[in-house]
């Protein structure tokens, strides 16, 4: 969806949604069949069918088998997490090595994988890549033999350059490197416009990779408040920023933030750009999750708002395509050289071969068609858990409504302690992320981040059924 | 070749060479037979022509097509670089600007590519390597779907473990770590030691990358006079390192140094890695040019004198399998851990893919064979360029004689400026690398480093021929 301009679904699913929203329509009403709706509105099948689909997506309705579709059932009998309230001093992270026991928790083929933010592998059109990586190889053989030029595929960044449209930017390929995952991505962001002892302001909670990036760095990290659903609070970068120097970068995901699944709207996207400007701050946005949207539109990243090349974006095919390739990269603004220096010093530069079969698999639209899938996918799995996590977990436990991406943010009953239910858990060879490790304070003691990447099954369901359980021994 | 043990076909080549040195042998004496060798030496047939073989791959004879082998002409009618003699201070790095000029002179097909240390695509194994990626993937689609592990795949770990006897040491699977080319693991290696400010003694001249990693850590780097063909001076290390904390590690690559092509004697070997540890210095070593030595023997890395885990090895497949695929790997000893989470926290892991496939090809025997004909390739290059020289450049030039990688260090007589040299060949679309780029002091001046990686035709004779005059006009 280029910028402004929506599709004519959406805007169908959007006035379905607003007499949702509105009250016209109430939980458990016949929707109008497809067919109704098409000559009602004066549109095709195709579009109707696509409006419900994507209204399912949001979770506003619900397909019943025979039956045609309804209004979903009211909202999660669970309450939602406040805005974070982290303490105001920038300081040294420390979450290693918590990180390093939860991930080795996680890797065993019989845990229950509820800790990781990794999709399932099956989810990934995995023998078409494997065919376009093969024909790709065919037809240029120096893509094994030869050293891969630093900014990456010519093509690949041509493709990205292309779709840049849909989220509120006009980059050109040029401006474009291709990097090892988003990960080495942030790095580059980071190193490029700070040093040891700066001070990042980001998001609270935050995905705890980021932080072990700022503490490897020397960097200090500064927790702003952070709203389960509108994002990172703008009035509290603006008081962080007040003070010239005192914060050097402001690293954001956007668009459904890891693990709030926050959306910024654009409005404050709008203005936390301007100010980062102003203040004479860098803004590194990470917008790993932004393709993965349940609802019809793409949000726009923060970037579509850059008018002097402050923002670099980070992004990735890595949650979306390929997991195992780790393809990623960067539009790193007026920080090109920089980036691109640090890019060749740090790894050369990223192989070409992935990039190759990736390109095509964007060119001849396979992308898309599976991207439709996958967000499809995503949307019920995480509806899926929250119904779940609804039904066995303790009452007074809160949950997020992320309108995007696949990780739930659950809060539990104040006594609960993460850390102790992720020692129980493991035992029980059920991996889970607990709060503490998405902070460089002492909060988030009773919440943990609940993966919803893998297709849903009865094993996920008893995983959090007896994750409840365990929770509520804990009470 | 393990430890202490050699071939027969290498002891017999040693015979053979032992009678050239002494004189009995002279250039252009025919030698036996392989037929007669063989009967009387009482070494079969295959032995005898080995160790020819060897003997060509060392430039002490040669082949004469339907007349059989021959005593090689005298040695180069050109000196050897004396010793290096950088200043006695640790400095910051500032080479960047010249290091990306000189990358993007060598970008274009239509240039003559001595400025680079990468060889010709043509001369690995595309084709095999795309049919291993394309099986190894049909066998387990994970490969692609799945986020890799971080250590690496634990194939191609047993491979290189297996192999390490080959290079003096017992490495484990587990203390092998994959990385993004050898690059990344001199990164890891350098950020698990040292920190901001911190002083690395190096080679003097030594490879500019390493240089602008020092740079972009903030690390300062003390160059140490270097022999072009025995390596960094022991002695001066000894004084370099005297005052406790003075040096935080020792970066080198004791074989086949890039630039110098050097191999540091086994007995320095073991001094350097006893002293460093004595003095509580880290050692990281790059052997990324290991595997390309022209003689019989394989030389020991110095990890193998190293017994408290104390050296770094950091190595690759990118000069010798597949430059485009970028795997390399890291045994980090004692500092496993520090490592370990620095590769998670600069780019998760490493694609398993390309790993699967470059194990298979390891272990079904195709490497071994490759890297034979490779070595000779690279040994028959670097003869055919230092030929050219000789025969070309103006009188005084000097030339190192590599035992094996494939670059050659050339210092021309003093007058002659490399930047301008440089400048003066980009125009007809010759591209060097000039001196200055290996250092962080204002020596080398009139070097040049010229790459062999290509294989030699008119055009790499023309460009040494056109380059020797531009020389010559400089002088």
């Amino acid at each position: 969806m280029s910028n402004g301009t929506t599709h004519l679904y959406a805007s169908l699913a959007e006035r379905v949604a607003e007499a949702i929203r509105g009250g016209a329509l109430k939980a458990g009403d016949r929707l109008p069949s497809v067919r109704r709706l098409s000559s009602q509105q004066r549109v095709s099948i195709a579009t109707a069918l696509q409006a419900y689909r994507h209204l399912e997506n949001q979770r506003l309705i619900e397909a019943r088998p025979k039956s045609g579709y309804f209004v979903a059932a009211r909202a999660l009998p669970l309450g939602e997490p406040a805005t974070s309230a982290p303490p105001a001093a920038a300081r040294f992270v420390g979450v290693n090595q918590l990180v390093t026991e939860v991930l080795q928790s996680a890797r065993d083929a019989d845990v229950i994988p509820l800790g990781s933010a990794c999709p399932g592998p099956e989810l990934f059109p995995n023998d078409k890549l494997l065919r376009l990586v093969h024909a790709e190889g065919r037809r240029r053989p120096s893509l094994i033999g030869e050293y891969a030029i630093s900014p990456g595929s010519e093509r690949l960044r041509g493709m990205i350059a292309r779709r840049s449209l849909e989220i509120g930017c006009r980059l050109g390929p040029d401006e474009i490197i291709v990097t090892n995952g988003c990960i080495e991505a942030l790095n580059l962001a980071l190193r490029a416009v700070a040093g040891p002892g700066d001070t990042i302001a980001l998001e609270s909670p935050t995905y705890f990779t980021l932080l072990q990036i700022i503490q490897s760095l020397g960097m200090k990290a500064l927790e702003i408040p952070t709203h389960p659903r509108e994002g990172i609070s703008i009035e509290a970068l603006e008081l962080a920023t007040h003070r010239s120097g005192a914060v050097k970068a402001i690293l954001i995901m956007p668009n459904f933030q890891n693990p709030l699944g926050s959306l910024i709207p654009d409005q404050n996207k709008a203005r936390l750009v301007q100010l980062a400007e102003a203040r004479g701050v860098a803004v590194i946005e990470d917008d790993i999750y932004g393709d993965i949207h349940f609802g019809a539109a793409r949000p726009r990243v923060a970037k579509a708002w850059d008018r002097s090349g402050n923002v670099i974006l980070c992004s990735s095919f890595t949650k979306t395509v390929a997991p195992g390739l780790r393809v990623g990269w960067i539009a790193p603004g007026r920080r090109y050289q920089e980036v691109a220096m640090l890019k060749f010093i740090s790894s050369i530069a990223t192989p070409e071969l992935p990039q190759a079969a990736i390109a095509e698999f964007m060119a001849n639209g396979g992308y898309d068609h599976h991207l439709r899938r996958l967000r499809g996918e995503f949307a019920r799995q995480v509806q899926q858990a929250s119904a779940a996590i609804a039904e066995y977990f303790p009452k007074h436990t809160k949950i997020t409504r992320p309108s995007g991406g696949f990780v739930l943010w659950v809060e539990l009953p104040g006594g609960v302690d993460a850390l102790e239910l992720f020692r129980r858990a493991r035992e029980e060879r059920i991996s889970i992320a607990p709060g503490p490790m998405f902070t460089t304070t002492t909060r988030y003691r009773n919440c943990i981040r609940v993966g919803c990447g893998h297709p849903w099954n009865t094993r996920m369901e008893m995983g959090l059924m007896r994750l409840g359980r365990l929770a509520a021994e804990l009470v």
